[in-house]
């Protein structure tokens, strides 16, 4: 099947306005599968790693709902799919009280790394990575300093949407903080492997897929896959629901986190790029996937 | 449950903009399930009919993509949520191509409305209609003409919508005989257990629930529900699969069509409405129902 | 001057979207000017007639104006220059109350029509263009019944800004009857000679130039070359309030009126339009003579 | 007048969104009037200072005009009033290719500041007081450190429109530097004298009232005049042009700069503000300067 799909990935481009991503390997394409007992399956160099990007932003949110609760996370950021391309700041306009419309967004996205804890800066960023390690099954991980680095240096639009949500109270704290703390947690480096695991967990409502302990609640657990689902794909999240319907979250790295409640998560690396940011031989192989496997949750 | 529920009715307002809707009683409360071996569960008044009103989306989307097509719909309506409330018209402008963002929104209903099968007006509604008889069972159904004629007289955005349409091509003919069309389509009336016996159909993926004869596609029930679940409950659809996480549509008659895959169907009635136009005590039954019969599908 | 300016309408186009408005020859060109002492200047063939559409605009608004009085009318429309195409309809959605930014852009002005006076339409209409020929010295002035009915039945932006706006009781009536109205006063036809004198009245804030009796109040005069400066030349106003500064208004049949206060008016004819809905070698007409006759009023 | 007026002002409410700028006294009103021949009229405590904040923007952008030329400048920033408040942001995203409307907004004021000539951020500010201390007869001209200290700590939104700018190539160079320049643009002191001198300048084309030589290049005059009618009193600019319908620039610690052309100029100071932030009192003394001395041009 990975072959087959391959082939779609000359159709695509890979993500270059962070000068550090520009170079994946456009025809790259890995699929890892870790079933809810702890198996995997595998296609493709699926121990290559790569970068979280906007996959982060699922991750952090489960970690800033577990540690700060609905009450602190939903005033700050809404539960509304909006439509929009993750970048746009023209809602944050239109809406009153200034508030992200979702967590997947951009904007919304920035507000939570904000709530991230920790006492400082260099604390919160340790924090997220000791809890995206311990997904992964406390494997040593790591942040690209290089993309992070990168991305930094050229985050305008988002450094233009802390400034709008500060100037409302959305966001507390100093600018050029929360960007470097953001850059660092998108740059964040998974594998395949790791990405199919923290998919299982989802899978199993926040159990650890072999020791069966709790890492997520079951409440954010369920939160985060309905955000996914409603918005997890950039503004093609409702197609994504139709063709394959399943909680899925991509970054613009070309990974794609996905998870098939109570059977398996799904990791994915494929850097080419469709024109709205999702990894066009990751979606490719998750159609594939969903009539093969009869993955749809509708 | 239901007893509980009910008080919270009084938070409600029933909706006045059809002053034929006007007469809703603001404390009736009922809710209807169908498994899908056909079971029926019910409490409060489940035999009081309603008019689907926004509950028609969703089925003259299903009946018109069975018989035109994916091809043919999604080229005239898109597939993602708009973050806007349901009779909003300034996306058409800001989108190109004109294009409704989905066809749960007003803009998107219309043009599928348009597209329902039959060589008149007459003949679409008569399909229409025989349509939800099919998926009722057969039962008589009929458009309350008072309702109908009232949100005729007075649907001045959802013309302005459609000529607005009409001037880039997203649809052709008559604005008044569509209107005409889609007010009788919203009239239609029913009641809890024929909602909760469609309901059954969706989670059966089509099929009915007595017979296992197919009404409904897989395809298509599949896709509706994914609809239902992006934008399904107005510009509070977020929210909901956050608090409910299941498909569902709701109606300003104060109609909840929900859906548990593979386990059962709901129909709601409870007139009361919250400010984004959802049953208030229809949203907090199914919140309870989600609770304590984990019909979360995340 | 008019034959340097000629060769630049090479460069437009002729308006398309109303069919019979596709009959102009993209070569003509002439202009009128009427001093505020009566006399004529002009060049081209200027007694060839056009219809007036947008220009009517500010006719319509001078008398509603002067009938009405500025409470009645800014009470259903603003004051504001939009920075939007003449079409544009979301700004309506975004504005709480609904109304429109001014009487120039379509939506305003569809609603200064709706207000002009008259018990019927027909007298409506008998008076718009009884006013117009007082304006313009008595003569005989007639609408184009092909251009209207071209108009009419393809005016479908119009009619759906009119039902946007009978939503929210921006507007009363019925709303084809006031399309045809509209698109009745936009045919009205009129050539340069008398645009020229409309221009004149208008440089005398309100008196004939001939006669010196008041046609137009002093006060609506100047509110009308106002609303000219500030939106009068589509959304390329504030461009042209810079590189030729007089009070004009243009419409798609390739019309210009503009204003030299105390000096002179100006008619011109010249169906090449550019991208924004100007009259491409009027536009450049009226920057030569910026230069030659310092009339720029800032 | 000015004592009739004065009443009005405690409807108004003085600025507090710049902390230092809420020591103004809401009740003070002063007028002055510096003819073209160098005579001075004035009214209330004429020397009081304020800082120009607003006005600013006019003063910038005939300086640029005149260092760098028309087609520099426009194409940074465009020639339309927006109709938007003078923070929004929305406008920029819904621009291909992003252009602020216009540089009386902040988004075309932050790019003109940009654009001040000088090797250094400290020479680029030097050469503005300075250009204002000539302005204004060579009077020593400084700016308040207060206010720009306290707009650079809260002015988040200048930075949200500069960030998203930098991102899309209308400004270059560093955030926190223009940020630090505006500031000081617009927290330089003057007075209404010479604020009506300024007038005065403009009034003649940009000569010098008293020795006559060219201050400002005339085409420049005219450029700023238009600007001033088309969107110099914020989101009011189109009312503003109704009712007294002269060039005029106001700021949000009150002050106003009015320009009769071949007349006067007028230099107005009164901090108590209408909603759009236009100085109540200074609005209705040149509204009743309008009925007095016929100053309105159209």
């Amino acid at each position: 099947m990975i072959d087959e799909v391959r082939s779609i990935t000359a159709l695509g481009k890979v993500a270059n306005y962070i000068p550090a991503l520009a170079d994946g390997r456009k025809t790259d394409l890995a699929v890892s599968v870790c079933t809810i007992d702890g198996q995997y399956f595998q296609a493709g160099t699926v121990e290559k790693s790569f970068t979280l990007q906007s996959i982060s932003k699922v991750l952090a949110l489960a970690f800033v709902l577990d540690i700060k609760g609905e009450e602190e996370v939903f005033s700050k950021v809404g539960m509304e799919p909006s439509g929009d391309p993750y970048y746009s700041i023209s809602k944050l306009e239109f809406t009153n009280p200034t508030k992200p419309f979702n967590p997947m967004i951009n904007a919304g996205a920035l507000a939570i790394t904000s709530l991230l804890p920790g006492h400082s800066m260099k604390k919160k960023l340790e924090n997220f990575i000791d809890y995206v390690s311990c997904l992964t099954g406390n494997r040593k991980i790591e942040y690209n300093e290089k993309v992070a680095k990168s991305e930094f240096t050229t985050s305008f639009l988002n450094r233009s949407l802390l400034y709008y949500m500060k100037q409302f109270g959305v966001i507390e704290g100093n600018v050029e903080d929360i960007i470097d703390l953001y850059t660092k947690q998108c740059a964040v480096e998974i594998d395949c492997l790791q990405l199919a695991r923290i998919g299982a967990i989802f899978s199993l409502n926040g159990q650890d897929p072999e020791k069966r302990n709790q890492l997520i609640t079951k409440r954010t657990a369920k939160i985060c896959k309905a955000f996914m689902v409603t918005c997890g794909m950039y503004n093609a999240s409702g197609e994504f629901a139709i063709k394959v319907g399943v909680p899925a979250k991509s970054g613009v790295s070309g990974g794609i986190l996905a998870v098939v409640p109570n059977r398996f998560g799904i990791g994915i690396f494929g850097p080419a790029l469709d024109q709205r940011g999702n990894s066009i031989g990751g979606w490719k192989l998750l159609e594939k996937m969903a009539d093969q496997f009869d993955i749809n949750i509708f």
